[in-house]
């Protein structure tokens, strides 16, 4: 009888074209299918809870599949992180109910944007943290975010080639840590738009760097523009990091 | 006039063939060599510290070269900076006296070394730590990092392609440093053989592990053998940290 697993995924999103499987280029889920492929000798395929971008990681994406599973779970978890590359790992499998998806169950999101706020770039982080060489002040960024939390039409953070029907979004929290040179922003909201994380953190760092008041976040919710948030932050420092369910 | 100038050089080893010029490989000194060649409009050798091999990284290493400079060292770093990729980049440039040289000029280096010491592997450290999943227990491996500190004859712990003349070294000091899951083991000493921190640290954590007595690091500079040193930890926890002159 087929039985859902749900998955949790890591990955180093560097050498992949995204989440999504495509025909040439190197997915993460086309690598997860081609290694189930393998152990269950038979086409399965997954659903991601969301399609990460060309170069943006994840610490716990979502997939399920649907199969019949004749070993226990701990044994196809150690099986598929045989086979994966080292820049895939599974966290954990669980079996789930039958109408468990990992999009359309899905409750909310918490992603993380890594900047490097430092004069001089990294060698070692230039994949993992977006090298911002500006001077930015937090208390600016602080009370942009203010306003950002809520429940908003975010038509104004969103990219121009999505098609999302609705814009609405509930942005539950965002928390700013700074340690030293690393700024690290955390978006916990109800579903995020097409690039809307790595929108809003362009804009929000123009308004730490002084170039848009705080304030101006509120006249983007009430009349809908990109022409205040054409800065999208680069893919190599957002990370998933949760899908929550139920 | 030629003047010698320093180069203070970070990079992540994972995409070179090591340190050394060669021909159809990527390697740090010719890229290097390359964009001076570039700047100069002339060819441009430099030497190296030391040579690092394939994955090993940098936090500073230290190469000279020997030109007429018709610009503030200033200019010239940003110009290097510029052109170089990602994955080098250079943090210090000045003016050295007409006998200095990278390599004959050191008195010393400081390596580290860094371990995962998780049962799991980390998508985001595989190419910048050593994946050792067993238990280890710290007390072993500071008695023997004890024995090995001094001045001794380092024969069992030489990579056995190693040209060598003279196998004694001193070693200033080794320290062991955990948080969480991760090891760092810090090494400083007049001057180091082919591989041997490599090779002290996979026998270091054998130690640990309970399969060498500490003890017996005093026979193996009594009685030099290669039998207990087979395991070399690899590259990619390497990092050349700091060289020392005068």
């Amino acid at each position: 009888m087929d039985q859902v697993v749900k998955m949790i995924i890591e990955y180093d999103g560097t050498n992949f074209f995204g989440w999504q499987r495509q025909t040439k280029s190197r997915s993460v889920q086309g690598d997860i299918e081609r290694v189930l492929n393998r152990i269950f000798k038979r086409e399965i395929s997954i659903d991601g809870a969301g399609r990460t971008d060309a170069g943006v990681h994840a610490y716990g994406q979502v997939a399920t599949f649907k199969t019949a599973i004749p070993m226990p779970l701990e044994n196809l978890k150690r099986a598929l992180n045989n086979f994966l590359s080292e820049d895939i790992r599974i966290l954990n499998l669980s079996f789930e109910s039958e109408e468990f998806h990992a999009r359309y169950s899905a409750k909310g999101k918490t992603y993380v944007y890594k900047v490097l706020n430092a004069l001089d770039r990294d060698v070692f982080t230039s994949h993992y943290a977006y090298h911002y060489p500006y001077e930015i002040k937090e208390e600016l960024m602080l009370e942009a975010i203010s306003y950002l939390i809520g429940e908003h039409d975010f038509t104004s953070f969103m990219a121009s080639g999505s098609s999302a029907q609705n814009p609405i979004r509930i942005i539950h929290d965002i928390t700013l840590n700074k340690t030293g040179d690393n700024i690290e922003l955390t978006y916990t909201g109800n579903g995020f738009l097409y690039k809307m994380v790595r929108i809003i953190t362009g804009y929000l760092l123009e308004v730490g760097q002084g170039k848009i008041l705080p304030q101006k976040t509120i006249e983007l919710f009430e009349n809908p523009t990109r022409k205040y948030t054409t800065k999208v932050a680069p893919a190599e420092g957002l990370y998933l990091k949760e899908v929550y369910y139920k």
